[in-house]
């Protein structure tokens, strides 16, 4: 079984938050023109976030996964308002199960998840949108112990806004 | 009196860090081809470093500023083997003598005296050398209570190495 290509796209501040401490995001208000999501989101059949990634986007105005298979890690119950599936165990059961029902593409999304499938080798791309601001407090995008790796730069693409768009292959 | 400029040109990990916990440096080497550095320190005419900066570079083979005046943020006596200057006090105070030994453009460097600098509004341009490696752990570039500060982006160019060079205006 060939396993699902592992995808992440996401926003941080030059100091690395992806979020204020309380998940906030008003601060990306000004950055918020299209900057390729669209066509990234495209991409995916299936989105798989973290527990704390979960309640912030259920805050959300409009479900923003409309469309996708979402799978969310969490060890305990899950009030699915949106058809979400509640996984847990490790990647690569996880990945499994995912693939037994059809994802192909998934888009993995949070700093907690997105910092485990890269310390464990299995991210196959990584879009980071740097917005040039410095929050000095919040969510890291980088989480945990992390293993030394180089990723190969794809490509960079700088915006009017000073958003500086970086695609890495880990 | 005019202040000085002051400007900061550094490498960071994706993750931020700017040298492995030890101070090393091992992990830039890949990428130490000429992106500029030469032509930014033949700008400025003093530099102006941390306590902790000034302990790695002097561990180097030579000395790396040579030919300019330096200047060390600490509290502790120094055994300046280069002719450096001790410094302690306020920014405002330290940038007041320098200024008044004749420095017209300062090198602000290591993780420490530039996040002071980027916090109290003095830093006029940052480079940042982003390196596609994920360290994991080490000495972080941002550093302290940094208040939120949007910069404006001068320039952003990608190496063949994948090194992203960006220009920052805090």
């Amino acid at each position: 079984m060939t396993r699902p290509r592992c995808s992440a796209f996401l926003a941080t501040s030059l100091d690395g938050f992806i979020a204020r401490p309380d998940g906030g995001l008003d601060w990306l208000t000004p950055f918020q023109s299209e900057h390729g999501y669209t066509a990234f989101f495209q991409t995916v059949d299936t989105v798989l976030i973290g527990r704390a990634t979960w309640e912030v986007v259920g805050g959300f105005p409009a479900w923003p996964f409309d469309g996708k298979r979402v799978a969310v890690l969490t060890h305990r119950p899950l009030a699915a308002g949106h058809g979400e599936l509640a996984l847990s165990g490790g990647l690569s059961e996880v990945l499994a199960a995912l693939s037994a029902g059809g994802a192909r593409s998934i888009y993995v999304d949070g700093g907690a998840v997105v910092s485990q499938f890269l310390a464990a080798g299995l991210l196959d791309e990584l879009t980071l949108n740097l917005i040039p601001v410095v929050l000095g407090e919040g969510i890291p995008l980088f989480q945990g112990e992390l293993p030394e790796r180089r990723l190969a730069l794809a490509s960079s693409q700088a915006y009017p806004s000073g958003l500086v768009q970086l695609r890495y292959r880990p």
